[in-house]
């Protein structure tokens, strides 16, 4: 049995993953604003400082397996026509850098004691194709803290490799939440295919499983059909 | 006559920018929290929210041809052994994000609508080699910010080409800047050869001269001799 | 059970992973210069054109699970302080590239009927980390020919994915051969971990074992201990 | 005065190159298979072996400041909806990787003495927008080449720099060449602005320009208005 801090438990990917990881009888400690519906929940808005605060708090000197940072968020009307970056207020471009970059950039840092005392510890990030070169989204904020996000997870892996903690950041297409598929069945998105949710967690599965002489550092899943 | 705004035009690359587009017969507003030693001083310490915003009340209306962010800061200790990213206080991963990313998007979207109204109007930030895939260097903070920058870069130009703006990074080793010069100096840098500061200055020229139809979207410039 | 055809079946990677499908009741095709020690070998110099005509042509129109490209060469010297470019003989880059980037290309094209057949097809290329942007190594040819395995990929996943073929490349750090443990234990190589030969087969597995509407198209796998 | 050999000089982007460097008074050793229409014009079809040959031998120990691989072929009905891939012949793979890639590399090898005479050498090669990662195009042999030629470029710079010699790839969008915008004219490529081939030539008088010092390793040069 393993113990994981999984960041946006409550639903989405961050639920889905959750919830698989107490079904192979990990220990899960669920971080989420509204309640987590499974492992123990932490209550926490982790894009403000006393929320990242509130975490450590909550987690202690528990060793740890791994940290999911597996949440995220973007700006109204974000990869839809209706986007337009003038119009973005300037609060909204803090908070997806404050949830997406800053905070797991802190976490890692406050946890990096705990992760260190298991025997393979693992970061696992939730990253997006649009952070990766020549494929940008025009959402300014969301792509910039998610090409931040692959810059942290190699800094990481430079400055947590001595603690035998490596990071990996997943880069997944349009994934198969409830959101995506309401976005999908009611035209806010283009007709496509997303991702199951089973092949995330084949592949969040996969990075765990490999040994401590090994670090999958980054793994890029593309929709088959993206729908463009 | 062109009219530029340079960030970080009190000392450093964007010092020597601003002095040599000053020697161009350009006019210069020189951003910086010092007195700029030429153009005219915009007195704004751009990490804060009210000092981007006293940019853009200083810059009102007036059409301009490109915004130059030369600016940027990083975790102290950097590129020494002294850094170690479990000693960095929370408050330093926040400004150097502040700064390096969070100010030139909110530059970028306040002064999209000056830039709109010039013939070719460029938009230059200055980046890292450490900001590149594969090229991290172990500062989480500052690498996950140059990182973020080049995504905000792509993202600029997807959303502000129908403006008639385009963004370029440069991507610069050490250059000879006098702190640099310092630094290698008194043996906190390896010895080594920074980049000629003329070098920056051919290359934002460079960036500065091609035409409306193209757009130099990213310029990688090596140390022949980085030291190491 | 599924058909596979594994280049580079003697020995090596291509070597264990054949024997790791062939355990889990697959049908291997193995294809290499010297006997396959399993499934059924197809004698091939794939670094000639007549050596990837005798495989398309020993695989006829059977259908195919996968195309596993798991063989590669480098120059004489390579990755020891022996290598020198200007003492490599031109015959020595024609034989890496045509061996590691245009037989792979042949493959992929000669088998992509056999391949549309199956219900969920992948071509798995091997890759290096060597291969990704800022993180070359000397070796020119070997360099070029994996950077070109990288574009390969990308391409094929476009021209392919109408016959539901996807393309994925492994990016890995030093793996766990025999040659590779001799090369350590001679000297040749400097004092380093290797990755474990199961945290490969893990990849390929994983890779293998997403559905049709996702695509891994590159998975990073570094050494923990690299050794420098 | 200088000394350049240019390949490709006897029509588009060399062939305009070629006439700037002659026009700036700089000695040319122009390398084409039909007549060049300045400089020296040395006849060789650097896709074969001895077309190569021919140019090492022409040019002998001469002291050269540069070698600018400007030429480039491609598949038939490359970027136009009537390229597939099943239907490009095995020679037309590899013509395009012999004159993209394997040329490139065999000529840095053959000229390197000769340029490490030069005070500030420099080998600038003509990549493309789709040989950078997530921009591939569905050419398979043309953008394996170009994405080699990244690699090529890197692993070069690591082994000449002890020679002095830096390597820079410049990565454009369309060019104005006659021949795509006569595409463009006649509806084979879609409605668009191709770069000017003023802004090329300003790209490599910058990369020419720049100290021994520095090295400007990649230009990305975007079309502003690329038609889709």
């Amino acid at each position: 049995m393993s113990v994981f801090v999984v960041v946006g438990a409550s639903r989405g990917i961050g639920g889905a993953v959750a919830q698989h990881l107490v079904e192979q009888d990990h220990d899960v400690l669920a971080v989420s604003r509204t309640p987590a519906p499974m492992g123990t929940w932490i209550q926490a808005d982790i894009g403000r400082m006393d929320g990242v605060a509130s975490v450590l708090n909550e987690v202690g000197d528990r060793p740890l397996d791994g940290l999911l940072f597996l949440g995220g968020i973007w700006e109204t009307g974000a990869f839809t026509p209706h986007y337009r970056f003038l119009d973005s207020p300037i609060e909204e471009t803090l908070q997806v850098i404050a949830v997406n970059l800053t905070a797991p950039i802190q976490l890692a840092q406050g946890l990096a004691r705990n992760l260190a005392q298991a025997p393979n510890a693992r970061i696992v990030l939730m990253g997006s194709m649009s952070g990766l070169p020549n494929a940008a989204s025009p959402e300014v904020a969301n792509t910039a803290s998610k090409f931040g996000l692959q810059g942290a997870a190699e800094a990481l892996n430079l400055s947590l490799a001595p603690m035998g903690i490596s990071t990996v950041v997943v880069n997944p297409g349009n994934v198969a939440t409830a959101e995506v598929e309401q976005d999908i069945a009611d035209g806010t998105f283009p007709d496509q295919v997303p991702i199951p949710m089973a092949d995330v967690i084949k592949t969040i599965d996969y990075a765990l499983s490999v040994s401590r002489a090994a670090a999958p550092t980054s793994v890029s899943l593309q929709q088959t059909n993206p729908g463009h």
